[in-house]
């Protein structure tokens, strides 16, 4: 049996997996070509450069490739697949290599017209790594990040989605604005991001009124950078909670992102009474290729 | 009687009038020396460069200054005054100037701590200036702009106030964030700008679930940079509408800042049935830097 090779191709980062037909990781690499930095003719040398060793004269490896490589401006466009569908079952695209070595089949994301537009591209595989080992998992993925997604899942598909772009947030108010002088350096208060949870939670409104507090607070109290910092993350979180209701209230709730940042998200819905559960994000996306590989070289479940 | 001159010193622009004691401008000059822009040894000189040819050998002539220029990090600090207090009527510092003909005193800002941590620096005196001419003013004045300030006023005091960063959040969005892409160009949609308004003021819950839209909607539907701006606009507006619903909710508001912004939000405030009334910002500094002036020389109103 021959092996395969696992691409999960981001905006910031390029990760790689030499997989056996029988779902082992031979060997892993990274390398900080995301997508992001690439123009089309750089993705198969970036690529290359990562796995040359891993093909072989006289034999196709054929490799799938998730996230951002397959947007509009990355390696070649994978068009969205629309919901409610399958997040493994979707119709990928082949890049155009050049190496007779390898074949690369790039996987769409996910779109949504109504309720609302929205888009996903890598989240999806993510699903359906969770999918291949909870097949009858019926509830709400959540999974917290730069933009976070909040997904049903119902069936074995994905029904409908929301983003909140609530990392993407916290990055510019704590980086870009005049908040920044307020929230630099380490540390973090419980206490302050428990409070301001709940606040923007309860009343969301509030976090119009209470954002350039976190800099008053500094000027006139002193305040610290750690409670700042807590406070805001606290407050993003609210809002984006109080905005997520429908998905998570009364649901089974699971987090696939950072462990550190999952933890937050799951401390704000445990204080709602809500019980969700980590799942590893590596792990899912590594499952979620094996699953679409299956798929994609007509292999059943 | 011997002219003095008024300066509007704020993180961007200098702007300067040389004012007749009865209040008549005979002259006035701008420059883009800003206070972001200057170290401490910068100010003379960037304010001599504008007001050289208004000074007289062998006389002292007063200048009043508000803004920026008092901050922390400005020429010298002005100590923020607490709230409640008369606007104009707060204990200027001297600036180190040394130039024997100047003297110039630097107006502080105003700092609240309950019932929230809250500062401003420059808006002070422009509501000086309105309760100038309105002397018995009772209600609230909104203040749209970078930071937007809404004020209770009462019996000629500054009672308590709030701040929105609406127009930060409204740049670092449309010009850093993913949404940029969906962002750029010209134009505007009235209708987009109103249905979002209603929809963030009615539920704020919804802009964290709402913002992300703006990019999908263009990426799948190909919807127009001009709807997108507008709605952005519509939907921090009405966020800060919401927060600030108890100001302005059955009170008489007026509105003083840039018109085109203002316009906006007297048109989302007359959706709630609102009449909010207009004042000329530029108006208004110098009209509070008046009243400044004859309080800091000892006249009384």
């Amino acid at each position: 049996m021959s092996d395969w090779i696992a691409i999960d191709w981001g905006t910031s980062n390029l990760r790689v997996w030499l997989v056996s037909e029988s779902g082992e990781v031979r060997d892993h690499r990274l390398s900080d070509k995301g997508m992001g930095q690439l123009e089309p003719a750089g993705f198969e040398p970036a690529l290359n450069a990562l796995i040359d060793d891993w093909l072989s004269e006289g034999e196709v490896t054929q490799a799938v490739a998730c996230g951002m490589v397959g947007a509009r401006k990355g390696w070649i466009e994978a068009p969205y697949a629309a919901v409610p569908c399958k997040p493994e079952q979707t119709d990928g695209v082949q890049a155009p290599v050049t190496d007779p070595r390898l074949s690369v089949t790039i996987l769409p994301g996910l779109s949504q017209i109504t309720p609302s537009a929205n888009v996903m591209r890598g989240e999806e595989t993510q699903i359906a790594g969770y999918l291949a080992a909870n097949p009858r998992f019926d509830g709400v993925i959540c999974m917290p990040g730069t933009h976070t997604k909040w997904v049903n899942v119902s069936a074995g598909k994905v029904d409908s989605f929301q983003t909140c772009m609530t990392g993407e947030l916290f990055a510019l108010l704590s980086k870009q604005s005049v908040l920044r002088h307020s929230l630099s350096g380490d540390g973090w208060s419980d206490d302050a991001f428990d409070a301001a949870l709940s606040e923007c939670l309860t009343r969301p409104a509030s976090f119009g009124a209470r954002l350039f507090e976190l800099r008053a607070a500094d000027l006139l109290q002193g305040q610290a950078a750690a409670d700042a910092k807590a406070r805001l993350s606290g407050m993003l979180i609210g809002l984006e909670l109080a905005s997520a209701k429908a998905y998570w209230l009364g649901q089974q709730v699971v987090l696939i992102g950072d462990a550190r940042l999952s933890a937050l998200y799951q401390k704000g819905l445990g204080a709602q009474g809500m019980a969700a559960t980590l799942a590893d994000a590596t792990a899912m996306t590594l499952a979620g290729l094996g699953a679409a590989y299956k798929y994609q070289t007509g292999g059943t479940e």
